[in-house]
């Protein structure tokens, strides 16, 4: 039997098609995943998101199955996949493992893509100038929100349950993160994220985030060497300022030269090429000085906002953030192990106790930075505190890099996961109820163009 | 110094990172390269994807060595982008080999979604009622196609260049091969897609990639086993049929099914989603019965094609094929090493001779086929013969195959590639001529939305 793949060649001829076709199948899981999820999320009035998040844990490792990652430590026999591609193929056991570490890397590789674009899509809703109002409360709440759970984790670790110092400043610090991702999505889904809160939530979050990468050298080499590597912070802390402010400043200029290329364009995607270029670029440059890569194209997408091509870029964008962000959600619902929460199972029970403390410390240790925001009469707190809960995907990388580092304890490592996953699915119907409140009161502020579908033309 | 990564999580937490970084950079290198030459070539009125084609070789194996892939032969060590990657991550030599991997991976992986998303853009904008028409007619230009070339380049090469009868018959097959993807391209840039021609020659050319799979696997099994394995070549022509037909007929009631579950939709990607995931789907069912995964996407854009939905659904696929499509064509082009075409190297010079027989071959071989349509008074029969020329793709396929199964000596080899590529790069622009010379005489057809930019909404 002769396969042709017309791109991969001969040297992997034998497998090349079989990662093809486990990736197009895999899309299928993941598209059927995210819509079933999200709509179902929608009728009973959630954010969508939520529905995505929760149609990942169906289909992977928690449930289904479709949709394991070897990260998580599953093994290609533990995909429900990997046998329809088996038989497809007619693989060998060696062959079928490759295809699974193959296709496992290009899925989670798209879903980085697809969090890369929503970043940038939520850069290009983002108002800068609206960000600089807000800059200096957005930071109050971001360091609020690093300190009071790392502090409260910390010690309460100590001294409530005696674990040692070590791996209690490891969940200290896994309880700072802030997924900007899952709250800026939920945001835009509930029209929010052009509102004052919104502004303030986005802002701490990408703070939040540059701040958690620091928090995380720092307690990775705390972990790994016992001391604290300071060039290493200090070298982060200035790349990470600098990159942020130097996008901005040169973006004012970077603007004009844009549209001046863009204009002079002839050919299909002349919009959209140069700004997805520019986009992947400043993501790459992030990437190479240490930062995350979806910080880059946020601030890519704060720099375009500006342009006079905006609406008509907004519009390009929507189908592509459409096909790869739900890849995101549905990888992160995927590689969350919910078996952890079952208390049927014995040594998920001490798990389960500290996790209710950690997840007591993470909610109200976000939730209280609402009230640091000054200068904002009238302004959400709640929902601005409530914003910043979801731990997402940062988290997990938290958990991840304790996992491997071998300083968390079996129950400390699940309860810091329980902390990770709840936050995560409580967080938007949570903002759902704090946005609710004040929408009472006072009208939403008018959609978004980020929950809008791209509309046709009829004049053609 | 810690890496971070939210998806690949901490297994691979020293590489992956970095893989991110290196597919961000290939597809800054892809998108610079593509609009580059396609501008340069729209302006100097060629098709922009032979701009594309040349943007790829430029920065691929013959030249700037960016874009550099392990199956044409390359080491990590060929490509310019690994010592960036070397450097910002601080890899090991082995490491970055596996980035490299990786990578090359990774990008192949885009461009044969890239590939598969032209082809369900052709199929939305095919119309079947059309390619019904004109079936009779596309059947004869591809077996014609497919018969003339064989014969007069295997018994050209054995009687003319004393070639043995193995190697003759496999250079004879990758005459047959018709590069579905760039005609279908050039014809859409050419606005030419749904003339009678335009629709002659995508029936055709789908024909001929069904005809390429069963020679194909005639050929190798030939060359593997030294007889034809009849049941496979039954197999493929059967489930060829029945896919296609089924996919057909299936279809106008699918349409209806579609539309329904759609209208139900509420959440972002409402449109989008659903008619990728049916993409998808076919393409994986192709590929799976041992077919081209184009031809499923294909075949999933012609039964889309009928719904009412149509022309919002090719409003938003516009986008999606912008920036995956580039990757494709660009790929095709770095994955061509021009190095074969240089007479100072005396060991081309064979290759050289042999390759100006298969190039006249080659092009003869297929022109003809226009006079092979009947019943169609007035059509451009020049065109429909140079439509079929490029080998592309597909070519680059039977010469990789060949290659590997070490019945090619290097000048025939070397020969089969040069005829590729030529035929690749010389269609374009000659069928512009062919087309240009009709249109002197009748207006052309109005530009389909394949060449138009999806335009904003100003009433937001």
């Amino acid at each position: 039997m002769i396969w042709i793949d017309p791109i991969l060649g001969t040297v992997a001829a034998e497998n090349a098609p079989i990662v093809l076709s486990g990736v197009l199948l895999s899309l299928v899981v993941v598209y059927l995943a995210s819509k079933l999820g999200g709509e179902v999320s929608k009728a009973l009035d959630f954010p969508p998101v939520l529905g995505e998040l929760i149609g990942g844990v169906l289909v992977g490792a928690s449930a289904l199955h479709f949709l394991v990652f070897p990260e998580s430590g599953a093994q290609y026999t533990d995909s429900l996949l990997m046998p329809i591609l088996q038989w497809v193929g007619d693989l060998s056991p060696e062959a079928v493992a490759e295809v699974f570490a193959s296709q496992s890397e290009i899925i989670s590789l798209l879903a980085e893509l697809g969090v890369i674009i929503l970043l940038f899509e939520i850069g290009l809703e983002s108002d800068l100038r609206e960000l600089q109002k807000v800059g200096y409360q957005a930071a109050i709440v971001a360091c609020v929100g690093v300190v009071a759970p790392f502090v409260a984790g910390t010690v309460g670790l100590m001294l409530l349950f005696n674990v040692p110092a070590i791996p209690a400043i490891f969940a200290g610090a896994a309880l700072t993160a802030t997924s900007i991702g899952i709250t800026s999505k939920v945001l835009s889904e509930l029209g929010q994220l052009k509102s004052r809160e919104g502004q303030i939530i986005v802002g701490a979050a990408v703070i939040d985030d540059v701040l958690g990468i620091i928090v995380l050298a720092v307690v990775a080499s705390l972990a790994k060497t016992g001391e604290v590597d300071v060039m290493n912070v200090v070298y982060l802390i200035i790349s990470a300022t600098a990159f942020l402010l130097g996008a901005i400043l040169l973006g004012k200029f970077f603007n004009q030269a844009f549209i001046t290329v863009v204009d002079k364009l002839q050919t299909r995607g002349k919009l959209v090429i140069p700004a997805l270029t520019f986009a992947f670029l400043m993501a790459f440059l992030a990437n190479a000085i240490h930062l995350e890569a979806i910080l880059g194209a946020f601030a890519a997408g704060l720099v375009l906002d500006e342009t006079d091509r905006r609406k008509e870029l907004d519009q390009q964008i929507i189908p592509i953030a459409d096909i790869l962000v739900p890849i995101f959600f549905v990888t992160v619902g995927a590689k969350a192990d919910l078996g952890v929460l079952n208390p049927v199972v014995p040594e998920n029970r001490e798990g389960l106790v500290i996790a209710a403390f950690l997840i007591g410390v993470a909610i109200v240790g976000k939730v209280m930075t609402g009230w640091f925001t000054f200068g904002q009469p009238g302004i959400n707190r709640l929902a601005i505190g409530v914003g910043m809960i979801p731990r997402g995907e940062v988290g997990l990388v938290f958990a991840g890099i304790g996992s491997a580092s071998g300083v968390l304890s079996k129950p400390l490592e699940a309860a810091i996961i329980t902390m990770v996953i709840l936050t995560t699915f409580l967080a938007p119907p949570f903002l759902r109820v704090a946005f609710g409140e004040s929408s009472e009161s006072e009208p939403l502020v008018a959609q978004t163009t980020l929950e809008k579908e791209p509309q046709t033309l009829t004049s053609e």
